[in-house]
């Protein structure tokens, strides 16, 4: 997906949010926004994928404002908020009668999660209210048959979004090893934004429900061929099912080929990508 | 007043939403925001002054999306909903004993006329709501005893601020009639945001009230010595007294040397305005 106008202004918001989150120095803080309005000035079009934007957003503000990491604070609160609320999650899929159902009800979950995001224009997010949603919202787009039709027995990698999240995901993992899948979970190697690291994947326990942790050796939103390592690549070779969370992965996976079925599991949480994809936000 | 961290997301939100008003080609809409960021990274610094950066930001919209006047519709509502109030503004600065009481009430009525802006962010206005806000609000800061005792029989020159906003100015200049005063009413020479031109100010009635309808002779927010015409600094050198209108003017006029008195006419309608004069937004 390529940027819309609208994006200039979502960008730069989340941008400037983030230098404030950064540091609290007034004159860093402008030195950064600047710095920001040049980069956006040499990189913004409607050719741009709004996801690497972000990327390059976040890395250049970790550079000027030499926070390594600006979201640190609502990664953790957000796990320990997505934590609680797990085993309210699980019993909610495991309640469910067939395989297919529960498979189902966790990746709702997991788009539930999904939700966990700040500082995108417009749009407001409560990690508590997720087992109500879980209850109260259905699919816009819904291709979890066709998925679990392919799933069965299956490598599947799982690319993780945001801290919180993530916790989650677990829910989804193990409905996964229900169908006999050996699962790999990718998170980012560095922070971005608040998407999850290693450390978030441990903090909510996911290294002991997935077969395998890896990183996709970036600090890349979504999933650019050209920025993971030659690891992560080995991995999603390997693999026979790609199960993609958040509008990072979307907007970059349907901008570049790749050759594995793909299960793509968002919030829609921008009008952008809603127009894109014909579904509301 | 200089621009503070929070007039960079400020500054590009409001032009952003300048360009959207000013054109519905999204190509065009993207050019002029990337052009928007190429001069914020240029200009916008801890030196700059937010009026100057905000009349720049317009008259590069109206360059590059050749419409003339974004807030041409903005502005006939607001005249129109102003003017609709303007019996029962004037109706509430009469009913007031004294001349000095009614001297301030249209001072009051003239600053809550000026709360009609849109798109500050943070910032909500209903011009509808002017008449009660009249009994309901005080100053945050009041020099009109001051302003009074300086004002009788003399030569003033009302720099006015936005549409709408104008017809409110018209039971201000009644008072200084009243007072004896010679009023000259300034709008801007052409359009930049919601701003008062000569067209707004006939439409509700200025001209039938002020003793002289000029213009600054620039498209600039505020007053900026170097950015007006001649005819207006031999107006203003004529005058004794300066009333100006608005946030612009106070930013512009605390970095220049005015050697006239003038009282500043405003309501506080972002934070570093408010930290800057230390009263509440």
């Amino acid at each position: 997906m390529k940027a819309k106008f609208q994006c200039a202004l979502c960008d730069f918001s989340r941008g400037w949010e983030t230098i404030k989150r950064a540091t609290e120095d007034e004159e860093l803080r402008i030195k950064a926004a600047v710095e920001l309005f040049r980069f956006m000035a040499n990189e913004f079009s409607n050719e741009a994928i709004p996801a690497w934007i972000g990327s390059m957003i976040s890395r250049l503000i970790r550079k000027v404002t030499g926070n390594p990491d600006p979201y640190r604070e609502i990664k953790t609160r957000d796990n320990e908020r997505a934590l609680n609320l797990l085993p309210s999650i699980r019993a909610a899929v495991n309640s469910k009668a067939t395989s297919y159902e529960r498979f189902r009800e966790a990746c709702k979950a997991s788009v539930i999660g999904n939700a966990a995001e700040p500082y995108i224009l417009g749009h407001k997010y409560d990690v508590s209210s997720a087992v109500s949603l879980l209850s109260s919202e259905e699919f816009a787009i819904d291709h979890t048959q066709r998925a679990y039709s392919l799933l069965r027995g299956r490598r599947v990698i799982l690319i993780a979004d945001n801290a919180g999240e993530i916790a989650f995901d677990i829910v989804l993992v193990e409905q996964l090893k229900e169908l006999g899948c050996n699962v790999v979970v990718a998170v980012k190697e560095k922070p971005v934004l608040n998407d999850a690291t290693v450390e978030d994947a441990i903090k909510v326990g996911m290294d002991k429900v997935a077969d395998k942790l890896i990183t996709t050796g970036s600090d890349v939103i979504g999933l650019f061929l050209n920025a993971v390592s030659k690891d992560f690549l080995a991995e999603l070779k390997l693999c026979d099912f790609i199960i993609a969370k958040g509008m990072g992965c979307y907007e970059s996976i349907t901008e570049q080929e790749i050759d594995k079925p793909v299960l793509m599991l968002f919030r829609v949480k921008c009008e952008p990508v809603a127009e894109d994809i014909g579904a509301k936000r």
